[in-house]
């Protein structure tokens, strides 16, 4: 026996409607190139994407077929988020961190048809452009000056040459060309940014998009509202940029796109003038941001800020305490992939954890929370048998839910999934009775010592808080008796040091014996990939091998 | 071409396995009917769930039985809540206001195998036992001292007959016998309560249940978290208790039932003692507590409720502002039908509004507000065209959404539902350009004096507001020449009277000179339906042809 009810797809078309119906004139803003600010409203963003959507219907395209972008945060690009998807078509957003070589593999992997690629970015595109087999039109966003000469169209005269009738009624915009695809129709493919092996694509429908963005909207989550002003840092090349976007325009949140400027300086003047409530990035960014905060107290005014979602990788606990202490900002810890579209977990702090008092209340805020609701969550041993919620037992996370990839583009990489419909998501984790989780490990980075497992990540964070440390990268170095010894690579605080005797006395009170680093490097800065994560596999290249002896 | 996400059913039983991993020991209170105070945590709620859901399946239960429950608001009731839909049941709720014919009428419609039904009520039920056809077991809730004979079952006894284990790993209900059905799969049923014809059946799925759930959660709608305390007033026999129970169960909120002492000091004393945050009923219940208030104010220490969401019927702006202003109490007004399982609107204030201050600010949360994510509304005329969001014209409100039902059970009252996909509320409504739908009046209750429309309920809400009067329904009465013409029956309090002149020189301020009304009736007490709404009908039959002369 069946429900009664609508069979209404959950697509990000009502979004559009949404937006025009009820929040027209709720602001975009885009930080330019030359640093000032353009301002367009809600109805604004409609129209334009009503008319990207009719210019590329022009030039040919049809349902499914995959559009790239090659473009920073703007306004541009959320036309693309938005308008793309709601014509049936797939926006592929392409990860401009990559190498050429990469990019041009994934947007021939992904078979795109358009590129759509801000001025700007056209010297990275000419490097791997000769190696593009699908693409058939190129449309340049001028967000630097000059013109576009074919076989370059441009995206103003494009969308200029379209006339819009914007609709009388609310919620018509099939009016305007938009369509309401079946909810599991592919609305955005994302590529991971693995450190190994080749990227591997997701496909996002539209129903996986706005579930998350609901998910988002949620209290005890992110909790966007139309209160909020939203300042994407993540990358919208970078997991939908956490669906931040999706998050603004359901509830009608005002949204500033930081543009190529992701400066500290930039950000946190963009911040106080536009007044942001929410902004998300990865740690780098927030490191640096913390860096200027210490350097210039009370240059900025944050005084709208609600909270900073911190995701991408793990948030070092030092630095997590150092935003509230010192500067009265409250970091949302979250954790997430492009394949679950990203949010899976999100430190939220339950009303038992805020009972427990201050200690409890910072680990809990430093942990990558609790699952949002319809994601589900389990750590698992070797044989995938789900392991105890003790907090001490770590095992590899595992998740499911209606915004996790069932498979990848193109069917690879099918080891990431069981028989029994979970994703393994290569991180090693311990859950505690609470269901907080807490990322110990990349399953690949886990310091294997004799069978036993040390955390590079909690012997990172303990090291980041030594005052002499700016950064600490542990990774496994070979070694004769034992198979696997800790190994750090670190970068002191200007004019600071610390001995290896120091910095082991430092870690004692906190780990086993048996998880003490076992060699200190001294590096200029530690390497990082695209996303801005550790790049281990560069370190155990470069060291590995130093606790070999000759 | 498809995204690439999980197939993950959005079901209730999701809802308990999350319950059980992240909020074990979250509490449910139940006033029983001895007024002492019952907990249990979601840990036994769950437990108890798969007791039940495991009795009803040895007693013969399979997937698509309908489970009906003739209850107050108590544990056991939310534990059909949970436990039938997550044994592939159908949980029907009858409401124990209405008629003993209307209940047997329903129960046989909806073909019950199952009749839970409290000690308490067994007096009703046996008012219409003998004409039940398809019930083949009864269950008693003991909510009153004695023993269940033959034909009728203990629930406590049956509850008690089943050995359930605990899974041991989280998300692993099937272990209890839980099941994930296809999401479309029926959950419950809804009977409307109407004035006229036969009541109707509404099958809300699991997909529909959850997602409500989910937009009961956002900040922009009634928000609930893990931080609330949640009081459903509503009864459980209405409109799913407008998904409070499934919202609380959702976020890991403590749900505080109170049983069937439902007069304002009960009510006041539980919310008070429980540190309830936000309570939901119908204007009735409220009227009671403003009431009590007034007269006793300070003897309740309500500092923690974050607010009262009325619903059901039209809150009075006058009672609305005596909240805020002699209290200090939010309330928050929202609109929906069992038909929308039943969240539709929710009188959220808006930035915009907010700036536009106090006036705007009132207006807006004695309106019935804007659609929550994923609702749309328009509104139209005879002919079915959308009219314009002008604040003033009046017409017929539709909505669709994945929680708004496409038939009724059965397949009766096929012309509440337009071809192009919308349900035909019956409400006569305005809509603001900001998207703030205010209702005018029931379709039927619209006073349409010489073709022009004046709406019954603005009237009302006028005359409410005059000290004199306690309590004013309008309705139409026959005109020779206008066709129809207002009239009022109108309660006044104690010891207070007014004059038709003085009331209609009340009104002349607010409404065109056409709008005043012909004749005012001095009543003992409006008659309402089983749901606390005026009875309109009731009062055409007594006092319609007043007007008409002899």
């Amino acid at each position: 026996m069946n429900g009664c009810m609508m069979d209404f797809p959950l697509t990000i078309t009502h979004l559009l409607d949404r937006a025009l119906a009820l929040f027209p004139d709720v602001e975009v803003v885009s930080r330019l190139a030359d640093r000032s600010l353009h301002r367009q409203s809600y109805r604004d963003t409609y129209r334009r994407s009503a008319q990207l959507g009719a210019a590329l219907k022009r030039l040919g395209a049809t349902q499914g077929d995959r559009v790239a972008t090659l473009c920073w945060n703007h306004r541009q690009h959320l036309e693309c988020y938005l308008g793309v998807p709601a014509i049936g078509a797939v926006v592929h957003t392409l990860n401009l961190r990559l190498h050429p070589t990469e990019l041009a593999y994934i947007a021939n992997h992904a078979g795109d048809r358009f590129l759509i690629v801000d001025r700007s970015l056209l010297p990275l595109l000419e490097k791997f452009r000769a190696q593009l087999r699908s693409v058939e039109h190129f449309i340049v966003v001028p967000d630097a000056p000059g013109e576009a000469e074919a076989p370059f169209l441009d995206y103003e005269a494009l969308l200029a040459a379209e006339t819009v009738e914007m609709p009388s009624t609310p919620w018509s915009s099939h009016a305007v060309g938009f369509v309401r695809p079946e909810e599991n129709a592919a609305a955005m493919i994302c590529y991971t940014s693995g450190t190994t092996g080749n990227p591997k694509g997701v496909v996002f429908s539209h129903r996986s998009t706005v579930l998350h963005a609901f998910a988002g909207s949620t209290v005890d989550s992110i909790g966007v509202g139309s209160q909020d002003v939203l300042l994407p840092v993540v990358p919208m090349f970078h997991a939908a940029a956490w669906g931040l976007p999706y998050m603004a325009v359901l509830n009608g949140a005002k949204i500033v796109f930081p543009g190529p400027h992701l400066d500290a300086p930039s950000l946190l003047e963009l911040m106080a003038a536009e007044k942001v409530t929410v902004a998300g990035g990865v740690p780098t960014i927030w490191n640096g941001i913390l860096a200027k905060l210490d350097a210039e107290p009370g240059r900025w005014d944050l005084g709208s800020m609600r909270t900073m979602v911190i995701g991408g990788a793990a948030a070092p606990p030092a630095m997590i305490d150092a935003f509230r202490e010192r500067h009265g900002l409250i970091v949302t810890h979250a954790w997430g992939m492009t394949e679950t579209n990203p949010l899976g977990t999100i430190a939220h702090l339950s009303p038992k954890v805020k009972e427990r008092g201050p200690e409890a209340i910072a680990a809990a805020r430093a942990s990558q929370g609790v699952p949002v609701p319809f994601v589900e969550t389990r750590h698992v041993d070797d044989a995938d048998k789900p392991l105890p919620w003790d907090g001490k037992t770590m095992g590899e996370l595992h998740v499911r839910g209606p915004w996790v990839a069932k498979s990848y583009f193109g069917g690879e990489g099918k080891d990431r999934f069981t028989d029994d419909g979970w994703f393994r998501t290569g991180d090693i984790v311990t859950i505690d009775a609470d269901g907080y989780v807490r990322i110990t490990d990349r399953s690949k980075d886990v310091v294997k010592s004799g069978g036993e497992w040390i955390s590079s990540v909690a012997l990172e964070n303990a090291l980041m808080a030594h005052p002499a440390i700016l950064e600490a990268a542990v990774f496994a170095g070979r070694h004769p008796k034992w198979d696997e010894r800790p190994i750090a690579a670190i970068v002191f605080k200007p004019g600071k040091s610390a001995s290896h005797d120091e910095l082991n006395a430092h870690l004692e009170g906190s780990f086993p014996k048996f998880w003490l680093v076992d060699l200190y490097v001294e590096v200029e800065e530690v390497p990082r990939n695209s996303t801005g994560k550790f790049l281990k596999t560069k370190l155990r290249e470069l060291y590995g091998d130093r606790l070999l002896g000759d």
